[in-house]
C-alpha cells in the first residue's frame, strides 16, 4: 500500500504538508472527525489517486484562524482524479475513471438529495445537513489537497469524464468544476441572469470570475465585476468583463458610466462575511458592505444570488454584532424594489455536467478566466501564502506531476 | 355632478371623513401628489363607484405617524367598484362593470408591466418603482376609502366579475382580492408552498391569515400561524390553521409540539418592521425578530416570503439604526440553510383572476378566515381605531350601502 | 425460508395466482427477465413483505393480450410493504420500515436519476430508458403483485412512513402513492393546473379520478371528468368533480353548459392509445380521439398533461398505422393555440413524498376518490376481470390479510 | 399626406408593388379585412416610417398559395420604423423614436396580454386568439413591407431603441428583432436548451439559424443544423454550426458522427408543415416527417421546441389526412422517452428586449448568421423569388433607402 501526503492546517497563518494515512474504505477518527462519523462504512466509496486539487477562497477562512478548525485538519474540497480502488458496493464507477469530485458530500438516499439539494445532504454531517471535504465542522471527511482521497458514495457523487485525453488536454478546466465555476454558476443563476442581462459580481477573487464567466455563458449582454486589488480588477478586464474598483468609492457611479444608468438586472455577491467597505473605507472590514451596496445597485424586481459565504459565529470579527454573525442590513431598501436573494452552498451536482460540456467543447475557458496556476504539493503553503496576499491567479496542487509544463503556462 | 366623501389622514391617531371633490379623469393637485404627476390626463382611467373598501394594516403605519404623509391625504387602495364614467381611450371596460382594483397603480406599458411586475411599475410614480392609491410618497393618487375614486389604465388594471349577481353574493370575498388575498398568496407562493408543505405564517393579522389560507389553497398539509393576540390566534384556529402564541416564548417549541419537528418547509413574514419580540420580549418593538426568527425555524432548502413591509426609514423606530431601516440579521444561519428570501410588494395582477376563480367556485371563504366585517364611511374612523386596538376583524368600508346586512353578518 | 405466492400473467384474458421462488437479493433468470439483467447482484435492494399491492390498468393492456409480454410473467407494480431482509449495502432503510415503492425502479446514480427523472432512469432496464415491477420489456424485475417481492437500490427508492400506525391507519390512500396518485397529479401538473384553473380530464378510472383529485389539491376551481361508463362518472360526482358523459357527443358542449365557455385552462389525458370514440363512435378503438379532442378543449396558451399510455407498437390495434404506433393528430389546431404537451411515465419519486403529507394530514381522501376494494390474492383473478368489465374500483389486493374488514367497507 | 407603396399579393406565384393609402389611426376596409374590425379606431396606435421589414418564410405560404389569402393583401409581419406620427391615448411613445414591431399584434389589456401571452391576444382577431400584419386569417391588419404602417397599440407593442445612431450601425440585426431572432430563441428555450445542452435544430432556413443562433446565445455546447439545401448547410457551417445533409438520410447517423451518440439534449422543429422526407425520400412533400425524426433524435426526458407552423386546413397538401391538417405521428416513441412539445407563435415581447441588449453589446451577430441582404421595395418581388428557390439569404427590405450600401455588403 501505497503512503500519503497532504496539507494540512497548523495554526493560524501556517499550513504545511504532512504524512498521512493512506485512505481506506472507512472514516476512521482523526482531526475533525465527528464522533458519530468514526468508523462510518464507505463500502460505497472509492479511493481517488489525485490529479489536481484547488487551493480556495473558504479554505483561508480557516487558516486564517477565523474558525474553530482543528490543528493537523487536512484540507482540500476542490479535486479531480482518478480511480484507483472501489467499494464493493459501487456499481458504475470503475478503475481507471478520470472524475470530478462535486465539494459537497451527499449520500444520494436522502430526502434533500432525492430533491437534488445535494448541498445539504441530511446524512452525511451529523451536526446539520451539508457537508464537505476537509472543512471545520463538516463532519471531518479528510480533505483532498493530498496524493490520494476516499470520496464516499461514488456511484452518485462522482462526475466521469466521457474521454480520458480528452479530459486531460482540459485539465484546468475541469479541474473548476468541484467548485468555482459551478459555485460562480449558481451564483448568476439565482441572480437570475440570463441572455441580455447586465449583472455586477462582487468580488474579483476566483469565485467571483467564475461567477463573471457564468454570466456570460447564461448570455449576459453586460458584465461587470467590482473588487479592491488592481491585479484582480486586470485579470478581469483581461477575460473581457467590465472593472469596476470599489477602493475609488460607491460602485453606483461607475456603473453608471458603463451602463448608463446605476443598476443592473442582477447582482451575486461573490465576496461574504469577509467583505471590505468602499471608498475611504476599504480598509477595514464591514461585513454588510456589500449586500448593502448590492441593493443599492440591483434595479427593481431583480434578483441578488449569494455565493459569498455568511458565517452563524465569527470570533474575528471587528465587532460585537459580527461575532455573532449579525449583519446590520438596510432590508427597506431592497424591499421597496421587490428583490429577492438567494443564500448557500451552491449544489455543484445540479451544474457540473452541464459546465463539463461548455468546457468540453470549447464555450468557455474557465481556466484562463480565473488564472488557473498549477503548483506542486510542496509549494502548497506558498500558494496560499500568495492567494492570501491577494495574488490574482488560482492555484492549481498538482500532487503526482500528472499535469505538466504546458499547462501550467497555458494558465499563465 | 355628484358630491364625494372619502375617509383622511389628519394626524397621528387621527382620521376623518372629509367631503372631497368627484374625481376626474385628470389626477388634480391636493395633499400628497407629487408636482410631476399634477394635471396629469387620465382618458385611460375610468371613475368607479366605490362598493367596497377595506381598511388594511399598511394605513396603519400612516396613521400611527410613522411615515410622513400629509394632512389630509385621502386614505385606501383595497378598492372594489362599479364603473360610472369611462375616459375616452378605455376600449374594453364598460359602464356597469363590477371590478376589482389592484392596489398597486400600474400603467401596462413599462418594462416592468410588460414583464408582468406590477408592483413597481416605472411610470406611475416619479419617485421610484411601484405605486399604490391613498398612499405616501407613492405619487399622490387619489385613495379609495371614498364614494368614487379615478382608477387610471382602467383596461389594464381592472379585474372585471363575470357576473354581478354572482359577485355580488361574494362581495365580501372578492373585496379581498385587491391587496390582502393576492398579498398573502404571494408570501406563500414565494415561501414555495406547494402540496404537503408544512408552513409557518408569522403574524395572525388579515394578510397572515390570508397568507394561510393561500398556502392551503395552494395544498400545504399543515399551516400554522403564530401571534401574540389571543383573539387573532382564535380567529386562526377557527379558520382551521395550527396556532402558535409567541407571548410564549421561541415558537419553534411550540411548532415542534405539532409538527414533530422544529421546522417547517416554508415561511411567510406577514408582520414586517413594527414585529414585536417573542415571550418576555413581546412588549416591545424588535424590528429584526420575526425574520431572525424565521430563519430558525425555516428548514434548509426553505424560502421565505416577504410580505410584510420594511421600510427605507423610520423616524418612531426605537434605535438608531432602526430609525435608518437597518435590521440586525443573523444572515449566516440563512446562509447556512441555503434558505431563499422574496420581499416586495405583491403585484395583483399576476394572481387576482386565478384567486377570483377560486372565490367563485367555493374553493376558499377568505372573507370568513380574516372576519371580514362591514361599515359605514361614517364608521371609518372607529374601525381604524378598534383595527389599531387589535381586533381580530378586517373592515370594510361600504359606503353606499350596498352590501347589507347579510353579508355582514356572515362575516361574523 | 418463507414461499411465494404471485398473481402471473398466463394467455390473453386470463392470470393466475401462483407459486414462485421466494426473492434473493439477486435478479435471476425467469419469465420476461432481459438476459443481460440475469444474475444482477442487488445488495442494494431490501425484502418486501407486501401489504398491499394495486391492479393498474395498465397492467390490463398485457392481460388484454395487447402485449409481448411472455406467459408466467409475475405481475404488480404498485407495491406498499413492509421491510424483513435489507442487503448489506442498504444504509438508512431498516427491517420494520413500512414504505411505499414507486412503480418506476431507478438507480439513483445516472444521470436521469440525478436529475430527478426516475421514470427514464438509464440503467435498470437494458433495453431503453426507465422500468417497472412486473412489466413486459421492462427488464424482468419482478412483479410484486405477491406475498414478497424484491426492491432493487432500497434507500434510494423507497419512501418510509414516519409513523407505523398513523400509517396503518390511511393504507388504503398510501397504497396510492406507488403509482395513481402520483402519476394523475403528475398529469394535472404538466397540463399546468393552478389554484383557480379550470381543469378537463379525459378518463374516470383510478388515474382519471386521481388525476381529479391532483387538480382539486393544486387549487383548481372547477375539475371535470369525462369518461363512456355511468359508474365511473357517478363515482366522478360523488367525488365532488363535474362529469362529463362523452358517449352523448362531444365533450365540448357539455362542457360550456358547466363553465359557459366550451373550454379549459388545463386538459389531461387519462386515458392513453386504447380510447373509444365519443358519442356514436363510442363502440370502437379510436386511438387519436382523446388527444384531438383534448387539442379543440384546451383553451389557448393551455397545456395537456399526458399520463395515458401511448405505445410504439400496438399489434392488437385497429388499423394499420396504430399497429405502428402511428397517430392521426390535428397538431394544428394545438399549433394555432400555442399548446405544450407533456408525455411519459411520472417520476414517483418528485411527488410521493409531498403527497403522502398531504394524506397524512387530511388534506386528500384518494382511497374514497378511486374506490379503493381490498380484495386478497387469491381473488386477484376476479379483481383483474371485474375492473377490465369497467368497474368503477381500484382493486387492492391485501395478500397476508394485513388491512383488515374495517378499511375494505370504508371504500364502500 | 404622403402616398405609401407596399407588397402585395396578388396570385399564386405572384407579388407585385402598389401603391396603398397612407395608413391612418383607423382600420380601414381593404382586402382580408375582418368585417368587425372595419373602422376600428386605433387612437392609441402609431404611423411608423419603415427603416427596414423583411421576407418571411410564413409570408411565403401565402404566396405559394397554399392558403386562402385574398388578392391585394398587403405583406409584411417583421417590420422596424421610426414613429412619424403618434394618436392621442399614446403616452410613451414619441414622435422620433426608432422602434422594432412585434410580428404579433397585441392589445395589452386582455387575460393573455396580461399574462404575457401576446402571441394570443384575444382581442385584436375576431377569429381567434393571435394576430399578425399582413396575414391572412389574422383580423386584417395591413402589412408593413410597405413605406408607412400603421402600428396599434404602440406604447404595449413598440421596443424602443435606447440610442438611435447605435441602433442604425446594427439595424440589420435589429431588424430580426420583429420575429425571426425571438421566434427561433423561443424554439431553443422551449427545447429546454442552456449551458452545455446539445441541440439538434430541423431547418437551416432564417427561423432554424436563429434557433441555432440562440441555442448558442443561452449557452449550448453544440448546436446542430439539418437541412436538404446544399447553400443553407454552408451557411449553417460559416456561422459555427455543425450540419447534417438530411437528403442523405436519416440524421440520427450524423448526428452520432458528431457526438458519439445519435441523440441530443434538444431539438427544434423550425420546418413545420411543408416539411420533406429524408434521404431518397427529400423530393416530396411528408408533413410528419420532421416531428417524427426529431421524436427519435431526442433523448429522454428531452423536449422538442416547435416554431415552425403547422395549420388547420392546408388544401394544396399531398393527401387527404393532410389537406385537414392531420399528422401521422408516432407520439408512442415520444411518450416512451417522456418527451414534451411546445407549440405556436413565438409572445416576440418575452424576449425582444433581451435579445436587443445581446445585439446591442456584441453578444450575437445575427444578421451575418441569417445573410441578410438588403433590397429595395422595388425588388421584393424578386427577392420573394429567390427566397421561394432556397437562396441562403434573408432579406431585408429598406424602402427608403436608409440602411445604405455598407450594411448591405456587411452582410454578404
Amino acid at each position: 500500500m501505497a503512503g500519503n501526503r497532504a496539507v494540512a492546517y497548523v495554526e493560524p497563518g501556517k499550513v504545511e504538508v504532512q504524512e498521512i494515512p493512506y485512505p481506506t474504505l472507512e472514516l476512521r477518527d482523526g482531526p475533525g472527525v465527528h464522533p458519530a462519523n468514526v468508523g462510518r462504512q464507505c463500502q460505497h466509496g472509492v479511493i481517488l489517486k489525485v490529479v489536481t486539487t484547488n487551493i480556495c477562497g473558504s479554505d483561508q477562512h480557516m487558516v486564517r484562524g477565523r474558525t474553530s478548525a482543528p490543528r493537523d485538519l487536512v484540507l482540500g474540497h476542490e479535486i479531480l482524479g482518478e480511480v484507483v480502488e472501489v467499494g464493493r458496493d459501487v456499481e458504475f464507477v470503475k478503475v481507471g475513471d478520470l472524475c470530478s469530485v462535486p465539494f459537497n458530500i451527499a449520500c444520494g438516499r436522502c430526502r434533500n438529495c432525492k430533491e437534488g439539494k445535494t448541498g445539504i445532504c441530511l446524512t452525511v454531517n451529523p451536526d446539520r445537513p451539508g457537508s464537505a471535504y476537509g472543512y471545520v465542522d463538516m463532519g471531518g471527511w479528510v480533505g483532498g489537497q493530498a496524493e490520494y482521497v476516499m470520496v464516499p458514495y461514488a456511484d452518485w457523487n462522482l462526475l466521469r469524464f466521457p474521454d480520458r485525453d480528452q479530459a486531460m488536454a482540459k485539465i484546468l478546466d475541469l479541474t473548476m468544476l468541484s467548485d468555482i465555476f459551478p459555485t460562480g454558476f449558481h451564483g448568476a443563476v439565482t441572480a437570475g441572469v440570463r441572455p441580455g442581462s447586465t449583472v455586477y459580481v462582487a468580488g474579483a477573487g476566483p469565485v467571483g470570475l467564475a461567477a463573471a464567466a457564468g454570466a456570460r455563458l447564461l448570455g449576459a449582454a453586460v458584465v461587470i465585476v467590482g473588487d479592491l486589488i488592481p491585479e484582480r480588477l486586470d485579470r478581469a478586464r483581461r477575460a473581457g468583463f467590465e472593472a469596476v474598483d470599489v477602493s475609488l468609492g460607491d460602485p453606483a457611479d461607475q456603473v453608471e458610466q458603463i451602463l448608463g444608468v446605476p443598476e443592473v438586472d442582477a447582482a451575486v455577491d461573490a465576496v461574504g462575511f469577509e467583505a471590505r467597505g468602499h471608498g475611504a473605507g476599504a480598509a477595514q472590514e464591514a461585513p454588510a458592505t456589500v449586500l448593502n451596496s448590492l441593493m443599492e445597485l440591483t434595479s427593481a424586481g431583480g434578483a441578488i444570488g449569494i455565493p459569498g459565504l455568511y458565517v452563524t459565529a465569527d470570533p474575528g470579527a471587528v465587532d460585537e454584532p459580527a461575532r455573532r454573525g449579525s449583519l446590520s442590513l438596510g432590508l427597506g431598501t431592497g424591499w421597496a424594489k421587490s428583490l429577492s436573494f438567494t443564500t448557500g452552498q451552491c449544489p455543484v451536482m445540479r451544474y457540473n455536467r452541464s459546465l463539463m460540456m461548455a468546457i468540453l467543447h470549447d464555450r468557455v475557458s474557465i481556466a484562463d478566466v480565473v488564472g488557473a496556476t498549477v503548483i506542486s504539493l510542496d509549494d502548497a503553503p506558498q500558494g496560499y501564502a500568495d492567494f492570501d496576499g491577494g495574488a490574482a491567479r488560482k492555484y492549481v496542487i498538482d500532487p503526482h506531476g500528472m499535469v505538466g509544463a504546458t499547462s501550467a503556462v497555458a494558465a499563465g
